[in-house]
């Protein structure tokens, strides 16, 4: 269903040529709408006495609706498609990032200033000290992003080059949102002892290390022996990042019903990264009642098949998730489509709190639930309620990085979370508004102030 | 003493305000000319009837011969100091590159196209045809400078940490004569071993990986190791990049000189990386009679402490550097500041040919012979003849990536040192322009076309 919804993810581009008379476009824009297409920006390409170009944008829900778009619009009488390109595709071609040098090369002074011979005087100085690296290089802005290409997005195990493309969207919004320089390191290895190895010896140029879709339990192990053993700070975005974003989000929910977090029931479906962190930090925050499902349901102690961290919130009685379900006051899905029935929501205490954030189909789609809940988010963005990481990594590391962090605390954590929270006032605070917006500037600003203080107040801070 | 010359690498920057009235500049001109300061550029902040604001730029030769120019404009009655500064050290500040985005994220469509879900798609297309790869991400215009920071310039084993601003400052050289994304690895370790696997298990984003300042012998094995088990281009310009552009170099000097590469004596002092690697492309080239130097002397098959590289080019009489030097038509130095003597260059054959390459200061400096030579070269920017591998590297890898090379074979680096040679026509070539400037926007072209025909003559070509 949810993959029938045109969206901008499959957006179209058609070129195409009509005789200048009135109702010419008209006709292209009823031939699009017809098959179910959104229409977005219409351009003018060029335009004579006889004849108009135009470029029309076009988001459909797949290839298959995009093709049968185009061909529907080929069809039409005097229309002379020139050129169609999926937009997706054409945004990606030949990536989507670019290293750029700070200061120009143009004469003898700027190459004897930048390399040799003067470099050499920068690099004496830091061999002297080596606390200069963060003064006189791009250490102290520098973010890798390493990935192992075992769990990308909702995908799976696609390897180090399919997980590319993601590395560098997620180095734009490093930089977009958090100013940072974030570089794409994706591993053609995917074992823990070897991952370990290698970010451990590529450290020193980089002032943190963002860990990404990597797939559990490995992740858990490769994070904390790179915490032990390096000096900067590693953040596995997947779990921290999504458990900082969730805990925002709920916070602001639950003030909503007017119910407190110690005293909620919450259901945790989904025992990976993310489900693990989410739970962790949640009970950091205060909450006492989590039960957490996988695949095989409720993980109980009678279980024979948890790994440490799904044994970590085993509980006494086991069952389906639906048995989770009844008369839980909170539901957090980092799980899998569909998974959640409307039957399993009407089950719950009143005023429920859902958040389904598989993505991009969620384990419920809200339309089926609206009237049922008190709150519903989503990770989607044609949803209200978007649950986005983008709302806390790049301020994260934007204040762990400014003070020099050593490391990330959980304190780190609940100041990031709680400075998101609190950035919707209590007037605008609704059932539909929970949560910024990805685009409000604010966010990474009050993140990484938040994350600073915490980073002080622990003694992590290095300046 | 050719410490003692002002230049661009130790550059200051003196801002000073003085009553506006005549002659008040020139007071401060004439105490930096006093001092031996080299006047740059000279600005006005501010102007006002009473007071001049200016700024101006002055090489020294130390930051003692700095110190000395700062005071002694200090001294100087109604003259107040505002501010000084080192412009080397300035320029470095920070870091001298950075990360961005090719695309604007501004609205959530352009999220949905370059991050999460539009990017799923883009990941599978790659999972389903991993050539895609250079298609759809960065892979195909980026280059790994990886370096270990054993051989840092001819500073020695400074460490990943202080080898940072050199490969950024190369990294800024890619960019700008080739087009290319370069990016520092600069590495916690040192072993041989962890140095393949790191590179091994980071290459799925690059499409070459040039290594840098990593010491003989262990780059000899680093470099034929990740070769075999690698199909991207792997390049160590510290041998490559030196030999391509001495060929090119010595090729036009033995025209001028009407000698030919097959008769001449050539000696090469130091043999490390560079002069191994100029050593093998000269017999490739078609040299015959070719004797290598190390500290030690000539390298000659009765001495114990050759290793592989070295035992390569054993020749059966020993004797030191002054012996080798006797008679020889061609001297190649890549080894130490002044260890040849005016006289060792007179006792050469008739109109020597001397390449004094040692960084920042020549095996000899070439006042002291220029009479005595029929060329004299250096890797200095204020001598004519500047060796510098600026001319080689960038169009090396822009023509390898452009065809899609698998590797470099002999036959490109040759290719690449004929068109830099080429490049000066039989006109312009005189004794003290044998190469051309690296500001000559041809060379890159040039190189990467010969690479690329090369590539494609030897199959190694992939597009």
């Amino acid at each position: 269903m949810a993959n029938l919804t045109p969206n901008p993810s499959y957006s179209l581009s058609i070129r195409f040529q009509v005789p200048n008379q009135p109702g010419m476009l008209a006709s292209v824009t009823q031939a699009v709408s017809d098959r179910g297409g959104n229409l977005g920006q219409i351009d003018v390409v060029e335009q004579t006495r006889h004849s108009s170009t135009r470029e029309i944008v076009v988001d459909t829900a797949s290839t298959e609706h995009a093709e049968a778009i185009i061909q529907a619009v080929k069809a039409l009488p005097n229309v002379k498609v020139l050129n169609t390109y999926d937009r997706t595709f054409a945004l990606h071609q030949g990536g989507k990032i670019t290293v750029r040098s700070k200061a120009p090369l143009s004469r003898q002074s700027d190459l004897a200033m930048a390399y040799t011979p003067g470099v050499g005087r920068v690099c004496m100085a830091i061999a002297q000290d080596p606390d200069r690296v963060y003064e006189l290089t791009i250490k102290r802005n520098t973010v890798a992003i390493v990935t192992d290409g075992s769990a990308v997005l909702g995908l799976g195990n696609l390897g180090a080059e399919a997980a590319l493309p993601v590395m560098e969207g997620k180095a734009m919004l490093f930089k977009e949102f958090g100013g940072l320089d974030a570089f794409p390191i994706c591993l053609a290895t995917q074992d823990t002892d070897a991952i370990v190895e290698v970010v451990k010896n590529i450290a020193p140029v980089f002032g943190g290390v963002n860990l990404e879709d990597i797939a559990a339990p490995r992740c858990f192990e490769i994070e904390a022996r790179l915490q032990q053993e390096l000096n900067i700070p590693i953040f596995h975005d997947d779990q921290h990042g999504t458990a900082i974003v969730t805990l925002a989000a709920l916070t602001n929910a639950l003030k909503l019903v007017k119910k407190s977090l110690s005293d909620v029931q919450i259901v945790i479906n989904g025992a990976g990264a993310a489900g693990v962190a989410i739970a962790r930090l949640l009970k950091k925050a205060g909450a006492t009642q989590i039960q957490m499902c996988d695949s095989q349901g409720i993980l109980s102690s009678d279980r024979l098949d948890l790994n440490d961290q799904k044994r970590e919130f085993a509980v006494e009685k086991g069952g389906k998730l639906a048995d989770a379900m009844e008369g839980a006051d909170v539901f957090l899905g980092v799980s899998a489509p569909g998974v959640v029935t409307p039957e399993m929501v009407k089950s719950m205490a009143k005023e429920p709190i859902v958040f389904a954030m598989a993505n991009p189909v969620p384990e419920i789609q809200p339309e089926l639930v609206s009237d049922d809940v008190a709150v519903i988010a989503t990770g989607r963005s044609d949803y209200a309620n978007q649950i986005n990481n983008v709302l806390a990594f790049p301020g994260v590391f934007r204040g762990a990085l400014d003070c020099r962090a050593s490391g990330f605390t959980t304190s780190m954590y609940l100041g990031a979370a709680l400075a998101i929270a609190d950035l919707v006032s209590d007037s605008d605070l609704n059932r539909e508004h929970i949560i910024p917006s990805v685009f409000d500037d604010r966010v990474a600003i009050a993140v990484a102030a938040a994350v600073q203080r915490a980073a002080r107040e622990d003694g992590v801070a290095r300046i």
